[in-house]
């Protein structure tokens, strides 16, 4: 279903062709300051226009339909809508039945017998991290809110932080243009890793066993278009560690190092939450590509016009630290 | 909450110590064959007494309560209860107060004020994947039942395997036995890397988005205890790799290579679902380590008693089949 | 939370007197044609100007933001959205300290701390029955959309059909006109009775005890603003009967009675589903009513300006009918 | 599904003639002083044995299985256990093809091809009312427990109470016991009415629309077998009421009467919530009843042997209020 979280509840609508897309925010504390430009840093993060990425400029400015009166949130579900402006459906036609490697398209034309709105990738599209970003710029909101009484003040003051760690392998990023360019010019590609990290949650946030904090980012962060892998802490490494190695020691204000990332039987522990998060390189390349013809049955090479990211995963940053927002704001 | 699943519903209850542990399967159809024989196998692969585990040895003969009349399931919810035999609690009262490095002590005392069963780890303990061994018992037996009329009839014939693919960095088995008697010699312990493959689940499994396959497997590999990361098919290696590398060409009969790991946009690609899920070292190990006694507010040093398993690491390919049957028969 | 439904999810946003009300439908099969248009007969019937009923005249025209494509829908969330043009919030304000008898006034200010917009009810207000009414025209299709293959046709037949069965206790509608005129003189209103009926269901359709199908519809009709109760087949009158005068005997198709209203052990038993849902007397009217101004302490007469529904029972049948639809929608 | 509720999860197992029927509580907080004799009042309540019921007289002594430690609940899954000690599962055998008036049978046998358990009516017994109000002792202990800290102690003081209004249509209790022995001699039964009050709920309580107050009761209510109907207040008879005559003015402590039952907008007003449940004659009777073979095609007549309840609305009242605590711990 369209939906994610219990108390926090996002539900996000929309084609990437269609007349608009959007999200419903539901559970969202009312007396939240919040305006239409509160989302424009977030979304600039995210935009198209950066080094390596594709020339296509949407408007994307959020219209908030319901939810908010006077600039404060009314505690009513918050619907925040962005209309497409840059509707071109001609070029997507063709990869109903040349389906394009690393795509949808195949399983998706399978799945909904090609009617599911073949331009722009439909309910697939990456266009859907937007209204992703725009409900964790509400979610951050709420994970610093004001809350309790005149008397008993108090204030959430949960910090939400992710970057590039790598790119094609490089950790260095005074390297990363050189790479882009020459991975540009070749018509590839290249991946990328994401590092997220999470301050003041405080002890115990999360539920043991099901829905484990682990259990909930990772759900959500693989609702992101591209992700391969996720891992915490020490992470892939914890299992060529030793116990000694790998387990946390006690101090006074809780565990000493950090190789569980912050969590320990599913709920936080006080250590920041840290976890990576490994992006495929941009499927769409330019370089021709062997691939099968569904209708005229044999293999013919694709070759995909248009300028693409060269590493779609220099986007995601923000679209990682929306969706561990969106996350916390469900699990506190 | 304590229940995974909307149309195959899993809800485990039960602590290590009380009187028994549990499970209530929901949407379990009806006309499968199953008796409380049905689950030796597993049960035995999960089971304490291989090389490099805890002699703790349980009677683990589960009891099935309902949902079961003479050998077939009647579509009724199916509860299946474990006895608890070998109960020891004042093993674990110390902990309340000196938490162990890598345990949930920590974290539950804070959260549950002290409260929460003490005793063995409460809700926490890796006791619960016995009833999630049982749960996938059954999931598996709903992935390979007939279905359909006589007329039409149909048969799932869904394949889930996993494996230990490494222990402490070696992925040659033969070297396993020498490197698990030298880290139980040191009082050490290490971790694993296990893989799953499932196979016969046809093309659009899924839904795009939040309940991309993904999604849902990561979701459930991280409510059992010890998991610090998944990747799929090229896993954290795709971040290194160009476009033209990680890209699945398609074939006559879909995708040729399996770099994705045979989901495409959320939904099964036709190709086998490959994952694999890193597992810590065993926390509880018998050298002495640094923690924090929180009552008398001091360092100290804790050696936790009785033998531990080197690896449990070695116990969890069934539990992770367990977790990926209970996903796929929610999916299906 | 805003959602109702597990398969067929209805999510319900706006304000009165924001800029938009809508509805997020998730769940809806692909290939059902759909156009704006199909939305006009069932919102004329819940639109204001019949009879005894408030002048205020929106455009009340929906808009289809995602999920249909060339007329038929894609298998993607649904979303349409109806713009308010009449926005008077003026009105409202004084009813924050001094409630309104019979309203959600005194009950929303002390939940939301006077915040959740005041300005027409807020998210209580009746007006989000017509999102109701446009979630029911899209279920009701898909209670009678072709289904299965082009060698074994299928076609759900479904039909829902509500009307109201008496007015201030009056059967005999040929009477209602002269009722609703002298009650209107008056400055007072009146309750209604509305019967609704389904058919073409079959047997079997629920789930025996949490959602039987007489929770779910219960549910459901519960949500409209103004109900009192509601009852199954012989209702009430059952609780007078003798088992002998009340159970249902047994034909060839069927029970040949309907004292169960068309449901055994919370599941359809192929007769029809036969329900009565009990409105209150509109709430707003134009009488002097005693209250209280809680800002002053003490009691007040309040009299409320603009002429009102004399019945707004006469609005609801087509309400109940889509409450219906969308319970049913979500069951099959 | 066979769960209930979000914050206050309730999920019943087990068939009258399995080895067990029980329930798992998911959401209990911790530190609540619970007991297995906390239960045997409103077992007692509910127990075969009154006048008019049938002499089945079970053990019904609960048996704790999780989530209680040295008699303080751990906040952990609870689950509560009752074994079936009186099973004749010979006398059901003839109804699968030869269906009962008034009972499942029929919808059951269709809908799960005579599979399901027809001992005893599998999953549609009445006896999984047990569990139920085994819920409701710890529902209400919830609605009744201490909680904040020591220097703000919070006591909730919820008080629900459900009685018998009126047997086959009379309300004088004093004439009930000559009714019901009339009744029973004719072999025949009665339906009757329950009225159940809470209070102590201050006000604001529930969610506007879906999840009103109403709404939440009425979906739990109907889930008791064989109820025909709800009303909350005034109930039916507001549909017959003036708006001037059905408004509750509103006094400095809120509401001055109680036409809406304690509800507005769908939100508790801090008035006791009164609703009345209409609950059907018995459907097992002595008197030979006319109903279909199924197998052989042809009318037949079928008498009913045992003896069974005059009137099982006796025990219902019990139930009610069991529903009702489950419906407003999970509310609170």
């Amino acid at each position: 279903m369209n939906t994610f979280g219990q108390y926090f509840k996002v539900s996000i609508f929309g084609e990437s062709h269609g007349p608009a897309i959007g999200v419903v925010l539901d559970g969202v504390p009312e007396n939240i300051p919040l305006s239409e430009a509160d989302f424009d840093a977030d979304i600039a993060r995210r935009a198209p226009g950066a080094i390596g990425t594709t020339p296509r400029r949407e408007a994307d400015r959020p219209k908030i339909l319901s939810g908010v009166l006077d600039g404060y949130t009314t505690g009513a579900p918050l619907t925040i809508v962005f209309w497409n402006s840059n509707v071109q459906s001609q070029d997507y036609e063709q990869f109903a039945s040349i389906p394009r490697p690393g795509h949808a398209d195949f399983t998706a034309n399978i799945k909904y017998n090609f009617a599911n709105d073949p331009r722009g990738g439909g309910h697939f599209s990456g266009r859907l991290t937007l209204p992703i970003v725009a409900a964790g710029v509400v979610a951050k909101k709420i994970l610093n809110a004001d809350y309790g009484t005149e008397e008993a003040p108090q204030k959430l003051d949960v910090k939400i932080s992710a970057r590039l760690l790598e790119i094609g392998g490089e950790r260095d990023a005074s390297r990363w243009n050189e790479l882009l360019k020459a991975v540009s010019d070749e018509g590839d590609s290249l991946g990328g890793i994401v590092e997220c990290t999470a301050t003041g949650l405080g002890v115990g946030i999360g539920d043991p066993f099901w829905d484990s904090v682990e259990s909930c980012l990772a759900h959500a962060i693989f609702a992101i278009p591209g992700v391969r892998g996720i891992e915490f802490g020490d992470g892939f490494e914890a299992a060529r560690m030793k116990g000694s190695q790998h387990n946390d020691p006690f101090g006074p204000e809780g565990p000493v190092k950090n190789g569980a990332g912050g969590i320990n039987g599913g709920l936080t522990n006080g250590a920041p939450i840290v976890f990576r998060v490994a992006f495929k390189p941009t499927s769409s390349i330019a370089k021709p590509q062997k691939t099968w013809d569904f209708e005229n049955k044999r293999q013919t090479t694709l070759q995909i016009k248009g300028r693409h990211d060269a590493c779609f995963a220099l986007r995601t940053p923000v679209v990682v630290e929306a969706m561990t927002a969106i996350v916390l704001a469900d699990l506190l």
